[in-house]
């Protein structure tokens, strides 16, 4: 087996969620993560943890999908809801041999059973959960990579020391915690700013997301003013939506446009009130993601990129005190910020060009 | 997709176990399964019900059962419980890429593992539930056979006509409701009597067994005189054990030996009271399963064979004025009944060669 794997499996389970013994570990993954399944089977077993494997293969549930009528379901399946109920750790492994695999699912269906199937989702959260990627063919073609190099980029991401990624990122948690307004530059494109006072920043040293490695923040709902160009692409609703445009009163977005799916980008803002607003201003911090590769888990990570999100803010991100943005959907968006660009806390510059200040090379 | 692989899924659903809407149905299949598990996920959509995929790769539970100390294990996972307690279906595959994956996992371990979780296998046994096969390439490697034309043996036992066998079996089991006293010749080496006065016959026509395809009945215990030899090979705790030999009197095997692997069949019958006793006697019936396979749920349907189960009879064919053997094991073993053999029923004889006295081609 690749050590790689055997490395993945040790901090998934001894750095994300701390696997104990007796544990009830529900671990989620298809056919193309057999090795990391084998290498965690292993790792719970030493732990004296239960392994309970639980995995829907994606042209499976394309099929049922497809052949079902959301009418015919009004509640959650007690099994799953008695499985959920139970199980102390979730560790879902991402792996796709195909990403458009649900693409001629009916996009008002699988709405439909996703609302279902929402408090399954909600009580994981619960849970000492995590969510990983294992490099599997179809994700490294979205990336436009071989599977080889796709491996290296996936482990380079995630088989990293998490102790100084945290310390690394506490040096921007403390100035966000400390900072009320936050202003931020690209090019000539985008100029927005946004209070984040009272709000808490989150350290994300690979927990709930592996990789981790951003700082992130919820903006207070009625702050933001301005405009941003999102220049990274981003995929939603199984297509690519480009150069989103959008600009801020009282934060709510009152322009909006796309070179690319201009209608999914209206269709999402209209989805609730919430959605016109942004839920999170994160920036990331994980320098071994150096390129884009069509997968949030990993793009919102990357070095020299900020990214906000229209619509729900994370609870543990907004004290009880403050306003919640709240919204059905959480779509996160992404800025280049390698260039012409800067990040000012409270008038100073805290980024300069994808430099942190407390980083070698910055040119404040 | 194979039109056999959708054949075979309208089986299971339809007929074997009957899906209603509603129905939360556990489905248990590896990678090899893909297309099979696709085709039922279609129908269980088409019928309002939920599939709930659980399946464990062999390679990672071996990897489990290797690296755990059952003595950190002292009760069944909550979440298990919880999860068979709640369905209402279960829908097990078998196929294996490797059928002796289980080889070097400690017996001892795997023993004190399979009893703990003894009480979700019973649970599972009171659902509607059924055993079935994909045609992997471990399973056709075991018959001796490329997987092309294993596929053609598999689906040719399972892709039939289950209310035309039924009534065929309908004769036999017809035949044992009203006997009493089975007597069974092969050549020089089986002569075997047993009274199966009282007991119930039951028609096997693929409801908890795809393929179904045979006729069983529990003996009166202590009723067991005489000798056989089952000329076919068995597996058990990953070893073929061959030619094993039996003696009976009043029931118990007083005499017992093997021409490979001896002492696998010692432990067995030392397990404990019950492992000295048949628990089952059963007549082959499926004439599709032309071959042996070292596979008993196909090696026990195959058509001019008779098997006998050491240990536990099942529940459902002893009624509850009648003793029923009870042991920890189940293990069939299969006597070749093609040639020079004879099965009679109070004197008279129903099967000669092979061949039924109801069939064409009889002599009886």
């Amino acid at each position: 087996m690749d050590p790689r794997v055997r490395e993945h499996a040790r901090i998934i389970v001894e750095h994300s969620v701390d696997v104990q013994p007796g544990d009830e570990v529900l671990i989620r993954g298809g056919r193309h993560t057999e090795d990391l399944l084998i290498a965690l089977h292993e790792l719970i077993g030493e732990k004296g943890a239960f392994p309970i494997m639980f995995d829907q293969p994606a042209r499976a549930n394309r099929a049922f999908m497809r052949a079902m009528d959301p009418d015919d379901y009004d509640e959650i399946p007690d099994t799953l809801e008695a499985m959920i109920d139970n199980v102390d750790v979730s560790i879902g492994i991402r792996a796709s041999e195909n990403t458009h695999e649900t693409s001629d699912i009916d996009p008002e269906k699988n709405t439909a059973f996703a609302q279902l199937m929402e408090p399954i989702q909600s009580k994981m959260m619960e849970k000492r959960w995590v969510g990983t990627q294992f490099p599997a063919p179809g994700n490294a073609q979205d990336a436009e990579m071989s599977t080889e190099a796709y491996e290296e980029f996936v482990w380079g991401a995630i088989n990293k020391d998490w102790d100084e990624q945290r310390e690394f990122q506490a040096n921007l948690v403390d100035v966000l915690d400390d900072g009320s307004e936050v202003h931020l530059v690209s090019g000539d494109t985008t100029d927005v700013t946004m209070s984040v006072e009272g709000m808490v920043a989150e350290n994300d040293y690979a927990e709930k997301n592996l990789p981790g490695g951003e700082v992130y923040i919820a903006p207070v709902p009625d702050s933001v003013e301005g405009e941003v160009l999102f220049d990274m692409p981003l995929m939603t609703q199984g297509r690519e939506v480009q150069d989103v445009y959008l600009r801020f009163e009282e934060g709510e977005v009152v322009e909006h446009s796309a070179e690319k799916n201009e209608d999914v980008l209206s269709a999402v803002l209209s989805t609730d009130e919430g959605a016109k607003r942004l839920g999170e201003l994160g920036i990331g911090m994980n320098r071994d993601i150096d390129r884009f590769t069509y997968n949030m888990l990993f793009d919102e990570k990357m070095g020299d990129t900020v990214h906000m999100a229209l619509g729900r803010a994370y609870e543990w991100t907004v004290p009880d005190d403050m306003e919640r943005n709240q919204s059905a959907i959480h779509m996160d968006m992404i800025v280049d910020m390698s260039e012409d660009s800067f990040i000012e806390v409270d008038g100073e510059v805290v980024q300069r060009d994808g430099t942190f200040r407390f980083e070698d090379g910055f040119d404040g």
